[in-house]
């Protein structure tokens, strides 16, 4: 199949999560030509794993423009901890299934195809690198805060991945040492301080600790404190509810603090973040910006663009065709 | 000069302080041939500056193998911030003498030999990769730890600047956001945490709030609580004082807690650590590293190799010696 295949052809992107497969048709240009979603089968035996993932491959309808049946290259984004230099996937919590597993080579084996594993963030920095907001960048640094906080970081257009490949793990970067403790086992990650559950945590707190303060979050949340979300959060702040505001400015301090390590270590030309709880925050971007000159030894950090990503739900599609350029099959014509 | 300069000829390797000076005469092997030491002017005029530092050159007996009394080429390093690109000496704190001073191209008028100006941190790594500890090693972090924290990273035996050449500040990484402030600014820096003066500072607090306890430290002090140095706690520790290995065991706590955040980051295959703080605290190497794998995500952090520097003192020479290397007059044949 492979002989008959054109830079132009695209090349088809998949996500594996914990609970879904997507899988989707990219072009030489970043677009999503098609798409689709299964349910992923992460509990079960290697193989039934495998083929929730080649059943969704192959129920995705075909859309090359030319007319090829086959695609040039398939790229994977998963949850860490993986090998992206083997394409194993060795253990990750949300994937029981597989331990140890070849992943890369047994789709390899199926669709003979070249194939390119890597995790999430790593693949959606690659993805808005290639395509999207840190396109023409040549030091990125990329986030995706929502549940969790992911980063991966691309120079010179390619992943950078460190020793073993577990690289860009920023989300774990602790900015308190004497703080809560994340899921990962340390103290005080980013993660465990900004990303949802914490938002939602923080604005549950103060909603505790003042039970005669009036909050449009309590509100949406029928006045059941437990049920608060970061999306409540977010969706009061849209409808000017101070408590939210609060919640949200205190957050942009965190983030800044962590932002300034990062530009300390990194100094990049562009942060781009995305995720859900960075499009709830997009509004104090500025803010964000505003702060990070106390949290840098970098004197030039105002330069440094602070932008959205261009691909939201589909970060994980787009990031596996992304991963595609980096396996000998360019994905940019 | 140059077209007789001969790539095993040595190279010239300044280290510009606040009040000295060194020059040394490096080998292609990394070997310090010859060095002197003469006083800087920072406070002059940039022209009185710039006196004292071809002073020095000029004062440095010629022992080049081929009997050359030219050198190579020439590399500096001095305190930041600085441009390596442009090699323009910006707004250092200890160097008021220049302020935008194009210090690599006023050299090259003089010597006409291509120089090359770094910071000190930068240049050291870099020395260490070529030369010293991280010889043979792809992604380099180094950190020296004496008054300040300095660091470099070294990817693929260059160094990593990023976008203005102001990357790799790791010495101002927070661990502590609610922490002291450091004198740079931000708060909870490593460098405020575990520095020298922080190790003097936690000695004399230990002291005084319990006056009873007897310590080597005190003594060593002639029991004047105020003279209490990094220095002191050191040689106590040296003694077999327990208080003074308190001491370090807490900032061992604090390195691990910091590398552990520049290990997610980065996945470095080596780790290298010089100056005077990190040669006091070499005896708990191994205590850092078992420390380490509670404060990463990265699974593989033990085979990460903390190795203490091959320079000592003259770091900066042997580092000025390696920032040839990058300037197309390879230091090595």
């Amino acid at each position: 199949m492979t002989e008959n295949s054109n830079r132009q052809d695209p090349v088809i992107g998949v996500d594996i999560g914990g609970t879904k497969v997507a899988v989707g048709l990219v072009d030489s240009s970043g677009k999503i030509l098609s798409q689709l979603r299964k349910p992923m089968v992460a509990n079960g035996k290697p193989e039934a794993a495998l083929e929730a993932v080649t059943a969704a491959i192959d129920s995705l309808p075909s859309q090359s423009e030319s007319g090829s049946a086959s695609p040039r290259g398939i790229g994977i984004c998963a949850p860490g901890p993986l090998d992206p230099v083997t394409g194993m996937v060795i253990n990750p919590p949300n994937l029981p299934c597989w331990r140890n597993f070849p992943l890369a080579s047994r789709m390899t084996d199926v669709y003979r195809v070249p194939v390119k594993l890597d995790n999430d963030a790593n693949a959606a920095a690659l993805a808005e690198t290639r395509w999207g907001a840190a396109r023409g960048y040549r030091y990125v640094f990329y986030a995706t805060v929502g549940t969790g906080i992911g980063t991966g970081i691309v120079f010179d257009g390619r992943i950078y991945h460190g020793r073993t490949g577990a690289a860009g793990e920023g989300g774990h970067v602790s900015i308190d040492y004497r703080g809560p403790r994340c899921p990962c086992g340390k103290l005080g990650c980013i993660e465990v301080l900004a990303a949802g559950p914490a938002i939602g945590a923080r604005a549950r707190a103060k909603l505790s600790a003042d039970r005669f303060r009036h909050s449009t979050i309590l509100d949406l949340a029928k006045g059941n404190i437990d049920t608060v979300t970061s999306e409540l959060v977010g969706q009061a702040h849209a409808a000017g509810d101070p408590l939210a505001r609060e919640i949200l400015q205190e957050t942009v301090e965190l983030l800044a603090a962590w932002l300034g390590n990062i530009v300390d270590l990194l100094d990049p030309d562009v942060i781009v973040m995305g995720g859900g709880v960075a499009a709830m925050l997009q509004p104090f971007f500025g803010a964000i910006k505003d702060r990070l000159p106390s949290w840098c030894v970098n004197s030039r950090v105002s330069e440094i663009p602070l932008l959205i990503a261009h691909y939201g739900a589909d970060a994980g599609i787009a990031g596996g065709g992304a991963l595609c350029s980096e396996i000998g099959v360019p994905s940019e014509s």
